[in-house]
């Protein structure tokens, strides 16, 4: 039978993303290509505890159907954890818990995207964004990033042409560039989408990822009303236990509510009370505070690595928090070509092209560091520097 | 700030069930409004051992991002459980988990449904799908529910008028009926659709909870290739751990793995393995046969109750399973009044216009029996009779 699918789906390419993953299931292979936490920093003693305090204790209410919204005590230390880390005001009404932060982005496109609306992105942008947003069709248009954050003038420039229903954009360690905005850049992008009307989706998936464990305020901060941040537990928790959440103004969460209804009616209620167990019997901010000692170790690594190994023709990002490490290539490479060397040789980075929704990107490649050790990525590095030799020089 | 929201949020009215389920939240109340397994049924101690044995042994990996498609034993149980228990010939490559069944209803309307395209249903349908597929902006048609089944010459018609993307329904115990479908109506429904190659999402939720434990072959296996089965892991297992899946051809299920990598990456790991691990080392069958004696005796109740009470101008269904019974009113009275006054007295049921498309349903009402103890039933249709009789005798 010939099935006849939506337009969405036939428009939405097989991850390449996927694809690549699956080589990186062989256990020898050195993988850059993805963005695991490191799972030795994944607390099972702790969350094993967490686990059967609650089901001993409450099992048959932690089992049952739940709100959509999701857990009020976890909302509320949600909550409570803005205003006071972000100097936010927001209160647990305005919270809904989601499975990962990812599920934030189709509640986005739900209740903001119709059909040829135009979105605003950042270029290179995340593309697990690209994907969320792709099924509600929109048009992409995607704003340069400057090593301090978006180019604003081009911001502005697209808003006025476009009218965008909304700019995505991720201010902390972005991914794929690991770029930071700068406060000015939070300020300026705040002014000039709230003077549009436009809103900003803030994914700050990373934002307790900061190795210095300094903090700046969220866009969220400077346009309180028509800001949307999500977050996520992934990556100081457990990313198996699907959990994050979104932020937003509660006209605009009551849509999210109905649209989280529709999608799943809630979230998996038994991991909100174990994690909301967790924070309750550990010192998380200890734990954190160990992840980005460690994270920012190993990024320290890659970085003399690639310095010491990799042509000076060969530019990159130095980020102080997150994941991930952008090269950008000079016009005489191409990242397929290098990225198929390497593979060869069990070491596996990520090109860039899927993180542009115009198909560029064709010199730049995304290196994940949280999850190989440190000698692993010296020796990819080196792989990928003599890969590099071979093929250029 | 004025927010621009998406058209399909904007016409997605706020859930009525959400608004009652509130009132329901009052433990002096007796409510038949929900849809929620009996809490004393949700085997604690067996998913407290699971849980800890599963992040003892090998908690760093069901802790960490896992694949879209779900854990492959979980996928591998539920494929070999439909060829032994449906006849059915499926492999695990065709299993997708999901997040409870209603994410199968979201990801089958981001897969088939373009806006504007039909889509059929049955009258009345479930309410929870005409919230999810609204979603996507379709024209809903829906064909009259029989006592055996769907009206095959309205089904004829409709899909030859109106070509629908495909025909979602109910089967077993039908949300909001209870009524369930004769092997001869599989057949025919499975024909009709084939000819006309209509996909046919088949909603399995109550499929295990048949209360002699008497199976019949699913319409899938008179469709093998464009029928699309849903089921789910809340009515046997815990609703709060949000389990469920999608069992579809490849072809399809490669679309559907697409639009849940969209959605959310993929289902809550952790409870994969729990509920593996709990499927492992407890006996299921046993385990459903206990639910399916003790719904029975409630339904039993509540039937006699309504029997004995009840004036007989007023028709119901007598459900073999599920956790539905489904009231018809004459002409004379409105099920929105009767539930204005029975919710004075601390009970809670729920008007069937919900469940229709078309604003229909001004006499109907559905009534859980799954929550309730026999107790309750018994006073809570004691009070409904009194109702009426004051309303309109």
């Amino acid at each position: 039978m010939k099935f006849s699918f939506s337009r969405r789906i036939q428009n939405t390419p097989k991850s390449f993303i996927r694809e690549i993953l699956k080589v990186t299931e062989n256990p020898d292979v050195i993988s850059f290509a993805g963005g695991l936490p490191n799972p030795s920093l994944i607390d099972t003693e702790g969350i094993e505890k967490a686990a059967s305090k609650v089901i001993k204790s409450d099992g048959r209410c932690a089992l049952q159907y739940s709100t959509t919204e999701g857990y009020p005590p976890l909302r509320e230390y949600i909550a409570e954890r803005y205003n006071k880390r972000y100097g936010l005001n927001v209160s647990a009404d305005e919270i809904l818990i989601t499975n990962g932060s990812q599920q934030c982005l189709d509640l986005a496109g739900k209740i903001f995207i119709n059909k040829g609306d135009s979105i605003l992105m950042e270029k290179p942008g995340y593309l697990g964004a690209i994907q969320a947003f792709s099924m509600f069709e929109p048009e992409f248009f995607s704003v340069p990033l400057e090593d301090d954050g978006p180019d604003t003038e081009s911001l502005s420039e697209i808003i006025s042409e476009e009218s965008p229903v909304f700019f995505y954009g991720i201010p902390n360690s972005q991914n794929p560039t690991g770029i930071t905005y700068s406060d000015e850049k939070r300020k300026d992008v705040a002014e000039i989408l709230s003077e549009a009307e436009v809103p900003f989706i803030e994914d700050d998936a990373y934002g307790e990822l900061q190795f210095d464990g300094k903090v700046k305020k969220p866009v969220k901060y400077y346009m309180p009303e028509s800001g949307v941040i999500t977050g996520s537990f992934s990556k100081i928790f457990s990313p198996g236990m699907r959990l994050g959440w979104i932020c937003a103004d509660e006209e605009i969460l009551e849509k999210v509510i109905t649209a989280k209804q529709a999608s799943d009616l809630h979230s998996n209620y038994l991991s909100q009370r174990i994690l909301y167990k967790y924070l309750e019997d550990n010192d998380i901010d200890a734990h954190i505070k160990k992840i980005n000692s460690e994270y920012k170790r190993r990024a320290d690594t890659m970085i003399k690595a690639i310095e010491a190994g990799l042509p000076p023709e060969i530019s990159f990002t130095r980020p102080e928090g997150g994941m991930f490490v952008w090269l950008r290539f000079p016009d005489s490479m191409s990242s397929m070509d290098i990225f198929e060397k390497v593979s060869e040789r069990d070491v596996v980075i990520l090109p860039g092209t899927p993180f542009y929704v115009n198909g560029d990107g064709a010199r730049t490649a995304r290196l994940n560091f949280s999850n190989a050790d440190e000698d692993e990525i010296r020796t990819g590095i080196s792989v990928l520097s003599e890969v590099i030799k071979e093929l250029y020089y």
